[in-house]
């Protein structure tokens, strides 16, 4: 039973990560932290806890949660996180991180798109990024995982296997996404105010997400090298569910037939990767660990279309995901 | 042509009421106030006014208000509206309020339900209740309207007919609301954050909403006695819209038809309540000025059900159908 | 491992049985019937269950469902499923009948309600109702349960131990009832069509709903006397979950607080219904097997709300609960 | 007063119609058809008409339509609107066909998209497409003018300007559109049924939507020459609303600053075509003839953003401007 703490417990991958640990025989959440005063009790922040976890979240120091558990999953905010996962490493905790911290291969790129320096510049691009479709090997051995942002985890999965095979041009891919509005947190922000999402869909931060140096680094390391893109996420008025569709152009005479052969021989093995040959819906997805995905030629180009839940896949599911690989454990337990 | 300001323009119904405004021949907007730094253009504020308003919002005192308009439309909060609303009028304005300031029979109550003491306590009890269907002859003339609360409106014309036409009792009256979110206003909070509100439905305020002695004032005018009732509103993952399902005790022998028919008689020449035989939607009025309602007896229970836009004929609409009245405008202009 | 059938298995509640089941140690689905055409596979009605469950559909007889398994789940319509029923239990399967058919006392009052004759109306009254938190010993030792409907099981598990504990009169209850739109099933119609009952609510079957002598008689055990009501349901635009808020009458001198520590000690060991202090939101026990309920005391009157996910603890969930009181399983297995 | 009739007036977009033109000074609505039993209200049908339109429902021949009425709004379905016009135009009727029918260039396209024979091809081609905002003066001398579609007027408002203008290349244009649920029609369906689509986000017809054809006959027609592109469109929960995101190549060293100055300039008279700034919400032009459109430069391609609502500058609103501009109103009236 490994003695698990929470770092940053108010938020949605944090109750989601709570709601699949509690069933977890393998984890035992014996710590959660929070600078909200007055160490409330995790239910009343989360109401649908009750019952299930009765803990009180604290505002620990690195030392005190070092001091209680072997693995920590950080919710931090990005920037904070890796001011405080060196402690927790040193002091010999295993962690995954949710934030995009460890994410880039570089504190430059870090700093152009978080405008900030890093923390902890030293250990980019010698961490595991927490996708263990691709980089299964490197998680089972690590102490600190990187796990992956949302829209990457839809694009990624998408197009890894047809760059990785030579099916798609590197350059001039389009990745169009929709998301659900729970991906933008749980602080309270005109944008995601009720009456102001509700009905309606745009776009946002386009050419400026920061998702997007993720995406590329990871697609480049499956295309093995350069990799370029356009990234455009929209809000879609509903709770959960990322769908992306993504535009490309193929290298030389392909057919759908052989793109979703490849991604199906890619995906054999995969225990939460589903390719279909419909278009998928994302609620097929809700509250399941599964991404789903397809592929269509259309007038000589290469659409893909990927999803899953953001909560799920595309955050807590997979974190426990990895934590499963990184522990032993039989890579669905809980999921 | 009444020149019109329009006084904290940054909020839901005040965004309505521009639009509504826009389309009245008689009326031009000619000032909107918000105390937002920089004077704002409206349109950055409300991007769906781009092209149909072309103000900047000014932080103006009820001088220079006075100095620019005729007719003054308060969407101010409760206690700050009659703290501007005396001088206006001293000032010769003529003045729809949207808060509750002016909607209770006297000070003390207001003092118990809103928790301060009230600016002007002097008006209390004088001020017409703007709701044309009960009010009419009291509005045409008034220099102030105290224009009604969304939850009230679709219970008081419901219950109002059935109670001054001694066919209920008037105690142990239930009022069980549903309301959409924008009611709850503009300004973020975790309640109506979207992930929060939306795929869930929740009670609030019970036994405390403030809209309870409005409806109890406004019922016993029309009941000739005290009324006394139980509000409970609850909240629906919808944008606009409120229904109300009331319970009451008949008084002796009185059948459904009988009650429709009452309801159809005092409603026979209203431009915008619809009695129907059916049970109404809130979409059947979304957008309107309509409040559409209709009766049921079961089990010895009488049962109303009525609703309507709450930022059309539960806010702005309503105030301009008083404005139509208070300025000899055919009722129904730009509704 | 107990060998499982679900009948009538394209709609949601057997979906959401079906994804509770691929949990349960000692379930195993081993048939699922429907009506359509080319027996297809559970994956193609259901694509959210790819990858989880391979079975094909089939349209199989009484006794081709007893040949191969012990224990049926049956979702069929009303009618149909006691039309099923008997030769099931005579070939000596366990049955868990989602339907309406054996939660009545009489044949005469389900012909009132249900409009036809009931195929088996020997059975009726002495089939276990489904709630465990009532009727826990009578499930135990059942061979055919009658699982609850999801309006009574919010307005029961609120209004049972008041009654029981002679808190509240048995006379003039109002239980008004709002569910989101899972509830009224899978069928294509207008009014679950998308744009009509989107951004919309509205009361429906306001005094014939069917749910009105369920409720009924299972408060009449609890009260130990003949109750009378008026239940109104409305319909939410939501995918899932009920909230109801009942109005009763206090007996005698009965405080908050009392009404609040009886229902806390009735359920005090109960795993999935949690009396809370605040009020609860549907989205609270969202994808649980909880039932979520408080107490108010307001001018008077008693007030409760009480909330839960209609297909699990208002259909499936409930359903599993009682199959693991059938089978000797710890009650909460796989829910 | 013009006398109009609306044909196959039970949709989405005959209400919208009927809603805008009740407050049209220059029109009166004196027809409605359906081949629906029993000449059903039009507030039956449709419970928002309650108490503005009192006509009844009748399956009318062209020759009684053109009996009573001078123009003809037809939103029959595609196939059923041109075997029902040529006997309206030759009574001397003018029509705003909201079908397909009439869009496209030639009989032998529309067959291969609509997979069946056109009933009136000799007119394919000679029809204004009625975008007035690129044929007004086609348009204004009309009989019969094509009504667009709601995904091709985004489309199209947006990358025209900039074909026309020589900014853009015309080959392997990406349009990624999201639509609300209404664009699909009233009939219910399972994918419309709202437990399916709520909550989730998928693409549909990709590669083969019949607006694509549309979209590049218009296109081709601003750019002087054949145009290429990918549709992909997406359902997504909410009612109205249509969002297209379109993905380009910039022909030589064009800047966002000159892109938009291009929209800008094209659209500077236009009372309909708002181009914007920020990045447009389809919330803003909810309920109004607004199509609110921008552009963005994104490394080395071209994005546009533009929306509008599907009803109204989509479908009926467009078809109002469109009836001013034949009978010489101002262009905005009822708008």
């Amino acid at each position: 039973m490994t003695r698990i703490a929470i770092l940053g417990a108010t938020g949605y991958t944090a109750l989601e990560l709570m709601k699949i640990l509690v069933h977890h025989p393998g984890a035992e959440i014996v710590a959660v932290t929070s600078r909200q005063e007055g160490n409330p009790h995790v239910a009343m922040v989360h109401p649908s806890l009750i019952g299930r976890i009765d803990l009180q979240m604290q505002d620990l120091s690195p030392a005190e949660v070092a001091a209680r558990t072997e693995c920590v999953f950080s919710c931090l905010p990005h920037g904070v996180s890796a001011s405080r996962i060196p402690a927790l490493l040193d002091a010999g905790c295993r962690v995954v991180d949710f934030s995009a911290d460890y994410r880039l291969g570089d504190g430059d790129v870090f700093a152009e798109w978080y405008g900030q320096r890093h923390p902890d510049p030293g250990r980019l691009g010698k961490v595991p990024y927490g996708l263990p479709e691709l980089f299964r090997d490197q998680i089972r051995g690590a102490q600190l995982v990187a796990n992956p942002g949302c829209y990457p985890t839809t694009a990624i999965l998408a197009l890894a296997p047809l760059l990785k095979s030579g099916l798609i041009q590197p350059k001039g891919i389009i990745i169009d996404s929709k998301s659900g509005v729970s991906g933008a947190g749980r602080t309270p922000k005109l944008t995601t105010h009720y009456p102001e999402c509700n009905e309606s869909v745009a776009a946002y931060n386009i050419g400026r997400h920061r998702h997007t140096p993720e995406i590329e680094r990871i697609l480049g390391i499956a295309a093995g090298g350069e990799v370029d893109l356009v990234f455009t996420p929209h809000l879609i008025p509903m709770d959960r569910g990322i769908l992306s569709t993504t535009y490309s152009t193929p290298i030389g005479d392909v057919s759908e037939e052989a793109l979703l052969q490849a991604l199906s021989d890619f995906y054999a093995d995969e225990p939460f990767v589903r390719v279909v040959e419909h278009l998928p819906a994302t609620k097929d997805s809700l509250g399941t660990n599964f991404c789903d995905l397809t592929v269509r030629m259309v007038r000589g180009r290469v659409l893909t279309i990927s999803c899953l839940d953001n909560l799920v896949k595309g955050a807590s599911g997979a974190a426990v995901q990895n934590f499963n690989l990184m522990y032993g454990h039989p890579e669905t337990t809980a999921l």
